[in-house]
């Protein structure tokens, strides 16, 4: 195992404490074990509060999006485990306004769980929680089990969408209502070269020889639909593109944002020759690209690879996405 | 080589046909060859243009700090090599307002040759160029030869109080002389873990063994002054601040801007968890920390490792540091 680290059971605690001493004007802990992550300045008056949360080793996501614009708060879990629905339960608490709670997060088990439980807590308190499960990843279950699918970088669009919206002052079924837009035109499908080590663990999460690639390949290292030989840049976004277009299916007229996102060890340059052979295939496909995003924005630490993800977008879904966003790790002027 | 790319030959091009395609109103070709990439609106009226280039392999640097607030101009070399003095020239050309022309680049051999030789083919040309040679490498050559060092992430501190300072409009002989004010109270050194390959090489650039690491490597591989057994996070950082606060030295009462800076295939994470330890350092030394920045800055493809920087600051570059930028790599609200 190679990497900057200390005692790997530290790693999370340490991510933390690094994190909210490098932007104390925009993150908090709300509670002692920094577990409970909220906006500096929350609970934002009049806002509905947007959560998040789920298992550490996919910065940005899930903490690095809480900010201006996107999420008032994230619970954080070990290395690609789920917080506790307790954990839960405090960001919740942080970042209500008396105008309802989000939660918004990714279709894995142990999220679900939690997220279900803490809703329930919540309830307790007297704070009417909603939730949305993202599950864009088309390669994880086939049409017709889209509620089966997990969740990958589309999470991105959705913190965004969400938080725009949230930002007008809208009430909660209405930030809801505009998410579940944004995620039923949405799709995402990912290539893993390479794998990542949880800390504690010390061992790679699974084994790929050096000419090998695993198309559909989950952030955690769950199994893919292809294991094969490594192809080129243009043939994989050709196959990730045509497994996406088909699914919704998105035709010819279009509009959409296209998300171009690094596991963690992919080089930007690679990103931006997928981007143009993903590009040339939406021109040929007579879809518009309204507004592309090129980087790393849901990780397996130090995984190679990449996902793409098409989000439809109406004049509604534009306006939201335009609005600009102020986090530690995404920034949109 | 396990790269999601096409033919390596054409690596460089279609990239940049890629973050052209992305970019579009950020970002055009002052020339056939895609190798000299301006603003879209340049020349800005009025303002002193910002160039600089270098080999490709680096993003964000060098291309992907041209934008508002930052540079003007980038002439894109091959992986690793120096683009041609006429690239530069072209550049150039495109972004001069008649206010003059600041090239801003690492210091290296073939980019130190090209850049006077396209200087004095501006001269001609009748525009008014000055240069900065960016050398913040401390491992790179002893104190008292300051001049022989190589230039890495501190690049990204000349572009931003560069780019603030030419966006007031100042003359080129004071955007020169603030951004020489910064680079004089700039330190960095770095750690390899893992090398990265050139594509139309096809191999690693040099070999680490799995448990050791390279004090003091450079972003193109260059030996560094310590290859050893890996160290904790904590110890690496240790070492790195060590040197870098003994070169200047920087003392109690400083105030500074701290950069940790992923060379490309380090996650996020782990910055984090360095950031805390430079942080603690900072705070023992009586340091006080102003504005840090955390990511991928300056990178080596898929190499793993980091770098520190710190740029000590006065009023005047606190003020300029601030100001905000938008560039298809950077954002600054």
């Amino acid at each position: 195992m190679k990497k900057i680290i200390n005692n790997p059971d530290n790693f999370v605690n340490e991510m933390l404490e690094g994190i909210l001493a490098a932007h104390p004007d925009q993150l908090k802990s709300a509670s002692k074990d920094l577990r409970s992550i909220v906006r500096a300045d929350a609970p934002v008056k009049d806002k509905v509060g947007l959560a998040t949360g789920g298992g550490s080793g996919h910065l940005p996501v899930f903490l690095g999006y809480v900010g201006k614009g996107m999420l008032d708060g994230c619970a954080v879990g070990n290395v690609f485990a789920s917080p506790s629905a307790q954990q839960m339960l405090e960001v919740t608490k942080a970042i209500d306004s008396g105008k309802g709670v989000l939660y918004i997060y990714g279709n894995y088990g142990g999220d679900v769980m939690n997220f279900d439980m803490a809703a329930e807590m919540a309830e307790f308190e007297d704070i009417k929680v909603e939730s949305i499960v993202v599950a864009d990843d088309v390669a994880s279950a086939p049409k017709g089990n889209e509620k089966k699918r997990r969740g990958i970088a589309g999470l991105f669009y959705a913190y965004k969408i969400a938080g725009a919206c949230a930002d007008e002052l809208k009430s909660l079924e209405d930030v809801k209502k505009v998410t579940e837009k944004a995620l039923a035109g949405m799709r995402s499908m990912g290539v893993a070269l390479s794998p990542c080590t949880i800390p504690s663990v010390g061992k790679p999460t699974f084994e790929i020889s050096d000419d090998e690639m695993e198309i559909g390949m989950g952030i955690h290292g769950e199994p893919g639909i292809n294991k094969g030989k490594l192809k080129t840049a243009d043939e994989i976004v050709e196959i990730l593109m045509r497994n996406i277009l088909n699914d919704l299916p998105y035709k010819s007229g279009d509009e959409v944002s296209v998300l171009i996102n690094g596991l963690g060890a992919t080089p930007k340059e690679e990103l931006y020759i997928a981007y143009r052979k993903a590009h040339a295939i939406l021109r040929e496909s007579g879809i518009k690209i309204y507004h592309p995003y090129i980087g790393e924005f849901a990780t397996s630490m130090e995984m190679a690879g990449m996902s793409i993800t098409l989000m439809k977008l109406d004049e509604e879904l534009k306006f939201l996405l335009d609005k600009p966003a102020n986090t530690p790790f995404f920034v949109q002027a």
